[in-house]
């Protein structure tokens, strides 16, 4: 059994790259089920309507999201009437949406969840509690549970990994754009990785233009951040799971660039 | 011309493994100089003039630091007396040690460099208006420069990265513990990883023992912070320089653990 | 009906402050409950059990706290055996000690609750979603309640009073150890003053000593903070209630230091 | 000699009160400078040009800001040609506008400085470095010192009055919105506030409706912020000054909203 997941997708160079190297990837890997975090999809900042569909029409079976969920207002009104779309599951009560989704896998199913971490970021609820709950609600149902840990310290990342090892699938974690050389199953089973890193521009910052990102940390002036012209890569990961545990046989990064071309 | 870079040494796990494949990691590369990170080197915080001692006769040439700088108090009795020793340059003035040494390599020398981000961390002097003053400095001087960016956010080091592209050898990241993939040669010449990582334990949370952290995470807490026990790895960097420009011709990734055996 | 309160109690200057004052206080005001804040009684960071009686002795009838709590490791030996000590309350589960006491008046009782802001301040849960749930408690038994809401951000502690604004009798705020001039009662009566300000040093900073604080804003190294010596101040507010409602009828700021002496 | 200061003028509110009693304060004062903030004068967010000169013609001689500075863009249009406009002065070099402005009375004049503190806020430069320049080049023309620390912290703001003691006229606190009750002559002279508070809406959270921050706390959800409506407040404060020695002899709050009416 073959999950993969493909990271932060930014802007139109992000969309642009999963549907050129999806389709190449699904065929490489042959992946049961593929997850894609779209939190940056509509121009670096959130995911209209639009383009989640465009997500799923390139091979997204499931779209994960993170701190940027709310920056295009239109997705409170269609996250509601669309499951396979989650938002991290630890927002306060009352918040549109939900945050674990069961994807068919033939006969079988995966809960996918996404959790975001609060070191560096806004104060929501506990992410361990709401790993507890859903992992325990999500056992009842499947073997197979795949955490994308939304969050920005390593720390936090780590220790949601150690934490939840040997009762889920994998913690693979995003945000921070950047993807990590950490991949590893720990000591009882649960694929782990840092950070995913993110698909979109190669050449900017965290696929933001450089130029006002560095007048910024110059001047402290405000700027506009337009997602950065140019080449493009793509980041994720392949994970292989045993089919009666649940539990992960390996990780796999996924690094497309022109550093690192993609050959099938 | 090869630089060898050894992320932050963590308390006596992290100081072994030098031991251990310092001399192994030289023999293979043969690097013209050899700069480690020792900021958590005494017990994972802070570095005892003992402990400095210890990483020098490991074979490092330059020991930089971060933010844990000041936390064995006993370095403000030598550092001013240990050139090869330094801090973040951006800290206030008058504040013990300095930020930039000049090694030798044979006839030539290269200038090391530390400074340390902003985001998420204390507000010191800004890492990259320093960075200006140190390079011009050092470039009079000498075409090779590295320069240990010790930050937390990925986009404050990836900006160094563009900012400083073409005018240093290499920007290379620390802080993290956790070594990033995107280890490459920018536009200009210019080496560039997010973070080479942490040396010491394998099993922690940054290098930490589990229990604590995570229970400090569920409960917020205070909780007593021991380096972990058990398995261990090494991260690192090596970075192969045009003799001429200084500009770099490659860089590549060091990673020992038992996921990723040395072979000489 | 008046409740007493006075404001985080710093180191033994805080405390002789107490024994000296509270007294006199109690027999000019003759309040019906007297809570005192305890969080920096000892040595300026946290509460010994001695300390505590000494908080006692002088007249406080429930001590509440903030995030110096857990300073003194050995609260967590007494706090869950001492019923009128209280912590935040929307400190995680499974956290030592309570967030809420009732406290007798002649043939009636109060409900003290003690809650922890988290602008700025650790991510724990949700203060408001716990002030409904502890309010919506209390509600059946009293309609006395009063509520010391430890947080930095004006805003925080703002929206907090007008959130309980006619669902309990008073918001006082603890932490930043300033008292402010904003004490009033709100549309729907609740007392609120952002802070009550320190019992302590009155020319230290927050009553810790001068040029160590200086210092370190300069310099950025790390300092031994400890109680300034000196002149003492008391700061705290006199809240007086409908006796059939709970409602405020007033609340009167109590400030005493050598600018502004204590008159009978 | 008299100043007179008036805190964070927030959106129309702020500036009707300000027209309605700041002629009024005039003529009971007789202040020889009036300041006024006006970093929240636009809508709650900056400051237009227009808004400016609405300040100005109602008596406003110089205005500071604050880390709401850039919030209207239109700013950097006019700043450097408005001279009596000044931002935080620690704001990073080749920044547009001045920190420092000397204003006439009569045959004298004083120097009124803005500086921006960091905990909790941006980093820029460092306020008491820049405080230190400042205060130097100031005291060669004149011993009448006025600063305007914009600062979220109690422990920074009451370090930079410890600091400055002495060395100014007067240090006084702006941002948080709430008027502290603290306001001194510190030990060697120099008048001293925490924060003057604002002026505008009096039933919001710090100017803004109530509402949307209140569901913002409560949800983590974007929320737009608009000015409060309804009643309003005046802060400040008069500081009087020994005309020789430039020194403070006292420092009155002014505080004017429905539960304490301005008499003449
Ligand atoms: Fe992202
Ligand atoms: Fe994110
Ligand atoms: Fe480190
Ligand atoms: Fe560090
Ligand atoms: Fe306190
Ligand atoms: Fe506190
Ligand atoms: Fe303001
Ligand atoms: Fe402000």
């Amino acid at each position: 059994m073959k999950l993969l997941f493909i990271g932060d997708i930014v802007g139109s160079p992000g969309r642009e790259m999963l549907k050129t190297y999806l389709p190449r990837l699904k065929s490489s890997y042959r992946p049961d089920c593929t997850i894609v975090n779209g939190e940056n999809a509509a121009h670096g900042k959130g995911l209209t309507e639009k383009n989640f569909h465009e997500l799923v029409e390139a091979g997204a079976q499931v779209v994960t999201m993170g701190n940027h969920t709310w920056d295009k207002r239109e997705i409170t009104d269609y996250i509601d009437k669309t499951p396979n779309l989650i938002r991290p599951a630890n927002y306060p009560e009352g918040t549109p949406g939900k945050g674990m989704f069961f994807q068919k896998m033939g006969n079988k199913e995966i809960a996918v969840i996404n959790l975001q971490g609060r070191t560096f970021l806004p104060a929501i609820d506990c992410p361990f509690r709401k790993a507890d709950e859903l992992v325990e609600e999500a056992r009842k149902r499947t073997p197979y549970i795949f955490v994308d840990f939304h969050a920005e310290a390593t720390s936090e990342k780590q220790a949601m990994g150690w934490y939840l090892d040997g009762r889920v699938s994998a913690v693979v974690g995003t945000h921070t754009h950047v993807q990590t050389a950490d991949e590893r199953v720990l000591a009882k089973g649960t694929a782990y990785i840092s950070d995913a890193g993110m698909t979109g521009p190669y050449d900017g910052v965290l696929g933001v233009a450089q130029e006002p990102v560095i007048r910024r940390f110059l001047t402290s002036l405000p700027a506009r951040f337009d997602v950065a012209e140019g080449r493009t890569q793509l980041c994720g990961a392949v994970i292989t799971l045993d089919s009666k545990t649940g539990m992960a046989q390996s990780i796999k990064r996924i690094l497309i660039n022109d550093d690192h071309p993609y050959f099938d």
